[in-house]
């Protein structure tokens, strides 16, 4: 399939943004935003980003930050529906890509069982981005032969993580939205038995203008001393260590 | 830092080139290719993608296919450095991008090493790319917390491994470069206790014309009555399972 042909009436593209500068959009991306009818974006697309949506276009903020109400899942899938239905040509516009950590199998389900066509544009997960532009080589042949993504929304005593599988299966950790559970993250690895002196990136708004790179330890990630400010994506191994900074 | 301003001369940018679908590049990717002095592109980077490149530039195969002599990772850093030296501005182009299983951390240390500016582009890796042409949420919240990314080249005794853990720890698994070794692969995790139904995608030549998706088990998979070709990435999980199969 072609993925950057012109959107039927009626049809969805589920578009990744990637992780912020708009110079980072792919050019299929950028095609759609530039000739559809409405563009339904999340709270981590960014401000550049949308200004690459044609001036014909309405807008529709579907994030839940800085105070406005926010919209459920559920909320979000009848309005693509709804939309969709009125023969609209929609982008729904998600930061990263649609299927890493970005509910995109929800939205998939729900047009699917309302038999809309739909296609999806990947973009660049903010994981990867973040550990580029930290100069992280997220795999190494000399060092790793394996990588894991995981959300720190499991640092509670619910967690579905084996956290002494992971640290034995997985010599580099990436961790989406865990800013506000860093400490708890990193106190679940130091009791499966990861080093405290592990070292730890933190990646906060990579690629924007106002990015920052923090580096410390898992010991000081657990007792507060290396923070994460959301949105952060955390990087915990000793690829960390070996890391090239190439933009100083 | 902004990633799409033009190159310098004797500056060289690790750029990926995503999965394959030349509308999959990013834009900043797209700019960078359109005025540079050469090209440097491996194997896994399309003939679409190469289209992008200004005609003034010279292109330079680095891959290790069809019969071409190969490039070993030595010479192509030695020829980085030394194309940087002549004051070329250079795009160095790989399939996915630099820093998931493209050797990209041995090409920033030999630029830093030689004292060379450079900056990276990221890409879309295949994995995900893959993933979600057929239709596979590789995270979803009411299923994984989760998600692993590995090497089929890791199927042999010396395997560092630990297949126990890793089935223990990831619900999905995303493999790379696994089309020769896939049926060793299988049989690792059906010993380790991995379920003989468990679901398996094999996509090959993701977001191509030529694109093909099989379905399978684990069990078909070992016995080799499910086979990948090269280049294909091999998903398994239970999330295979869930798939929605948009591109029908």
């Amino acid at each position: 399939m072609q993925l950057d042909t012109p959107l039927q009436n009626g049809e969805v593209a589920l578009v990744g943004s990637g992780p912020g500068d708009p110079s980072l959009l792919t050019l299929a991306a950028a095609r759609l935003l530039a000739d559809c009818d409405v563009v339904i974006y999340d709270a981590l697309v960014s401000a550049d980003a949308l200004e690459l949506v044609t001036p014909t276009a309405e807008l529709v903020f579907a994030g839940k930050r800085g105070g406005r109400p926010s919209s459920t899942q559920q909320d979000i899938c009848h309005r693509l529906v709804q939309l969709s239905q009125a023969g609209k040509r929609i982008v729904r516009l998600k930061g990263g890509t649609s299927c890493i950590f970005g509910r995109g199998g929800e939205e998939m389900r729900a047009l699917y069982a309302a038999n809309i066509k739909f296609r999806i544009i990947p973009g660049i997960t903010a994981g990867i981005a973040a550990a580029e532009m930290a100069g992280i080589a997220l795999t190494d042949r000399h060092n790793n032969a394996t990588l894991a993504f995981l959300t720190g929304r499991e640092a509670d005593d619910a967690s579905r993580i084996d956290w002494l599988a992971l640290i034995t299966a997985f010599p580099v950790l990436v961790l989406y939205m865990s800013a506000a559970t860093l400490s708890a993250v990193a106190k679940k690895l130091l009791a499966a038995g990861l080093l405290a002196s592990t070292p730890v990136a933190i990646i906060h708004k990579a690629t924007l203008a106002n990015e920052i790179i923090n580096i410390g330890t898992l010991s000081q990630a657990s007792t507060g001393d290396l923070q994460a400010i959301s949105p952060s994506i955390v990087i915990i191994g000793e690829a960390v260590q070996n890391r090239i900074n190439w933009q100083e």
